[in-house]
């Protein structure tokens, strides 16, 4: 097999036992996905995935970065170039390149999402290499034509009870409205992600919060039409399902203006060619109107700093955004909350979702504030700490001083549709393996580690995000 | 039982066999607890503690704080309101809402130490929850009543050679010279926390000066007067057995200013609302000024940078200073530090102890210079460090470039007596598991493990500290 | 013994049982040794070691730092003043000091790698201490005047394939020359360390420049010419065996200037005295010019940032640079970078090698950023970090997101030239040991944590240096 029963436990003989035994009950959960990046039109149309490179490699940016970073040409995956220069359209060679530079992947969490996949979708029983390239090709490329192989049948398999998708407030959410209008069961949710109407900097801003006025018949020109167009926006995407917004800013800063003072500056931002400064106190004013809407409408508020978004110009100018090319940032959140905190830390009935690609921040800044503010949770280890290495690094920084009920439990965060299961299995082994040596030091008794493991698994981003 | 013989030991079975033969002459050593902040009016009067709930709940922050992080409101956990407002009053009450949301605590340091508390002084057998919370509260409010349970018992059960508390230079230390006067044979000792006037940000600071001058018979509205004022102030603490200072400053930075320049200095701060960047460097000033006259009268030097303190102004405002929510900060130690090594570095006869609230300067910054720099130790790691986890990055972090011996032992730091013993045990416990590890990876022989472990429990503290 | 068969492995004898199998195969591989400090003129003379104090007391900054931490005063080690006045010239008795405080490096490398020299050169069974210091004087003092211990025996008998040293453009080579005129087989080759030339920091930078021009029959005082003088030393370096080049800058920033832009700064700072801003610059730009001769001449670019230099002004005016007192700072390199990487970044013929001594950056940082561009390679950990707990950190925070093949294996980077065998076998043991724990978790299999295993210990390093 490519992948074992007894992956990730720990090495000790009695503390593997332990973990076992946690992870009996939990394995077969059904998954909550909070918070990602699939496609509802796939849900919607319930077509087939087109071939196996489409569905591997030619959209995941995990892996066509490591090839990137050891030569592979971008052209060579077939990653569509915005100048339509031609690249190469043939998906078995595609897989070829991946298959021979499988090797790459030696020790990530990309190959163990990968083997999950290729193990429990397809049954291989062989690494793929250059030698099983062509198996695993026509394998997975005949299942895909199977109906079993759709997408609303894979989210039936992967035991879903719920997937929240991330939307644009421009995006009509006519996928998610067929979804509904389909008669399906499967449970598909949008999220809040006002990026391209509250940042200064997003492409197109000053269109975008015009549009923003059309769509919702208010004065988007105007500070409080613009406060409106958000909560009747807020509203429509809660009658799809919405149960949380989400904030990907460079920074995780606040702020919190009188009202004339924020009032001039987004005048000043939606003129054009608003100073850095302006941009950024913008955005942060942003997250404290955002937290003051979620305290009448009760949607989580999200927040995903530190990323530096598109820093390989020549990648961005020829393939866009979303490349491999975003970078964290050291990200500091004690000074940069404090606005927003002052204002509405202590509503116990807010729920703020904080995230990080700042490993330093966990113990010295997150764990100490989540430990203390009633409105903070937690959100799990995001994107590159989204790993085995990642997830043990974040319950030994956090537990300590936030325990676990201040975290949320686990988000898959991602576009990569097969991995769904993988990922949400690698969490629940880690944090089993966890717990198992928690029990096996006798810092937590075993009893105590089951209810544990169950709300990691299951319970807490339930709650946290109301679903 | 509900702490274990072998907690927190290493998982694997040879060992866990090494941890035991390393922890066992040193687990009865006597406790040194050289920086503290007990009451030293608990051990002047021995009066009995009031009840479970003002012994374990009502003083410590650790607890609060994360009730608090729950929703629980802290009015309701009997904390006093500064506006004299109404809070619970009925010890019970408080002990369920802490006994029904024990759950909390699990995997935080916390739970070590309660549950230590709870199974060595009150021989508990079932962990607390809401249904024993009745049978602790009853069994431990009994006990308290004895006069076993007293201060100056409890001080000698738990086998304490020595304990400093912490005092302001304008404290009369009436406390200490009644334990004194007293003939109780028990050593508690203070430590000279200047903070109150060498804080320009302190409340009251300029009044605080004044009462110092009028204290010490110097014109402490001059600088040499000022000065003249901290010398007595220390031989007075010395004479009350004080062998440190301590000071909690935001950030680390020290500064080494020539005397006309100081003296200038001194006089805008005194005159009342320094500029933040005179405020900061006035600290830094003082820092320096301290290791000078540490050179003369040998009081160790100890540095406690980067917390944020009092980040919640609701809190703050309704509940006052250390109420849970000081909150730590990225801290540079290394261009911080300069002025005063600079100046003092070289000395081998001064004790400059380091603290630290940022994992991330350990490695990088603080094990370097102290591998470097016969002035300088490590203190232990503090506060939300002061923890299994905490102990264990920080001998990883440290050891390899600082070594052990450039390390001080253990510090509990805590206001929360019936802690103290679990608190040491804990360090003993970690230091062991650690130390096994490095014997069973042949990184360090077993008998050099014995004689580390009895260093590290015992001997570094008592010779840093000069105790 | 005072070196075990099994040391560095892990504790759980599963794990163990596979580290021992996946080191059997590379324990004995040759040594590459890409990066280091040894002196060529050792190789050149071929003359003995003076004595065991001068072999590994006196030149080893990671032994007197220590040694110096904990009051034992430089002079008192034999290390040279630069004002000429007196200090200990007994070797035995220097040797008595270094004996009698051997326990402070108890956890240390420094540690292992003296006891694996003093066990594989000169058969050691019992400690260093007091009480063996005659015996270890007198067996490795009678050695070194063996024909067996001479540099070229020691080189051969350490089955070093092929070693870098370290040499300023404005050094003639005469050693590498006469090494090579000499018949002898060892191979040992330059690296381009331009600090003197392209730093206006470093001491005599102008005149280093002038000399520069000389050496080259370039005008070195024209932007133009002393570009070109670079591109003709780096050919002369290339021509002795040099595959890179190497630069030790105060921050990881590069800039990427128009040619007029770069060449006025030049002429800045060539006049003397440039702002720190300007040198800042300087250096940045260099680094991206650096970059562009690399692209044809096919050198490696070596980036060593984040140290400041000479942090004890004390001990830098009595002995000079390279004392111990070299401390490492924040480094970020995000941002840094970006001029040099939006410039060559996407080069896959260009190779790029990053160090750190701030962990912080390897996760967050590092690893994203190697991940992604086909230019940039990582390092292994350096310094203080070049440690057992600093490899695995290194592995560990590495390996999720760049891979094993974005890492270009291990450098002894050392001056001390016993310690080079003990330096590479720790590696290879703290690899393994990584590995092992992959295998063990089913996140490798074992087959390919040997091939990982031999590239880690030879074939990355031969590839990414070109050797």
């Amino acid at each position: 097999m490519i992948i074992h029963e007894d992956r990730l436990f720990p090495a000790d003989p009695g503390s593997r036992a332990v973990a076992r035994r946690l992870y009996e009950p939990v394995r077969h959960l059904p998954i909550i996905s909070p918070h990602g990046h699939t496609d509802p039109r796939w849900y919607a149309e319930d077509k087939p995935f087109p071939d196996p490179a489409r569905l591997f490699v030619v959209p995941d940016h995990y892996v066509f970065r490591m090839l990137y970073s050891q030569g592979v040409a971008m052209e060579d995956l077939g990653i569509a170039r915005r100048d339509g220069a031609a690249v190469e359209t043939d998906a078995r060679r595609i897989w070829w390149r991946f298959a021979e530079n499988y090797h790459l992947f030696r020790g990530t969490p990309t190959r163990l999402w990968l083997d999950h996949a290729f193990a429990t979708l397809f049954g291989m029983t062989r690494r793929l290499s250059a030698e099983t390239a062509d198996f695993y090709y026509d394998t997975i490329a005949d299942a895909l034509a199977k109906p079993e192989y759709r997408p609303r049948a894979l989210f039936e398999r992967f035991n879903i009870e719920v997937i929240a998708t991330t939307e644009s407030p421009l995006d009509e959410l006519k996928w998610h409205r067929m979804i509904r209008d389909s008669g399906w069961k499967g449970r598909v949710v949008t999220a809040y992600r006002p990026d391209a109407v509250v940042d200064p900097d997003f492409d197109g801003f000053r269109d975008n919060v015009a549009r923003f006025g059309e769509l919702t018949g208010e004065d988007a020109g105007d500070w409080a039409g613009y406060l409106a167009a958000h909560r009747k926006r807020r509203a429509f995407f809660k009658s799809m399902g919405a149960t949380s917004s989400d904030h990907g800013h460079p920074t995780a800063r606040t702020a919190d203006l009188a009202p004339p003072a924020a009032e001039a500056l987004f005048q000043r931002v939606l003129k054009g060619h608003p100073s850095p400064e302006d941009a950024e106190l913008f955005r942060a004013q942003m997250l404290t109107e955002m937290a003051r809407m979620s305290l009448d409408d009760g949607l989580v508020l999200q927040i995903h700093p530190g990323s530096m978004r598109n820093h390989n110009p020549l990648v961005f100018q020829r393939f866009g955004r979303d490349m491999g090319a975003d970078i964290p940032t050291q990200t500091e959140y004690v000074r940069a909350l404090k606005p927003l905190l002052d204002r509405f830390g202590n509503e116990p009935s807010l729920t703020i979702i904080l995230f990080m690609l700042d490993e330093t921040a966990i113990s010295r800044e997150l764990a100490p504030l989540a430990g203390h503010y009633p409105a903070l949770r937690l959100g799990p280890p995001w994107w590159f700490f989204d790993s085995p290495e990642g997830m043990r690094r974040f319950r030994e920084l956090a537990t300590e001083t936030a325990g676990f009920y201040n975290t949320v439990g686990f988000n898959d965060d991602t576009r990569a549709f097969p991995s769904i299961p993988a990922r949400h299995d690698v969490a629940r082994r880690v944090d089993c393996a966890y717990l198992a040596e928690l029990v096996v030091q006798h810092r937590l008794d075993e009893d105590e580690a089951h209810e544990v493991a169950h709300e990691l698994a299951y319970g807490l981003a339930k709650k946290a995000y109301k679903l």
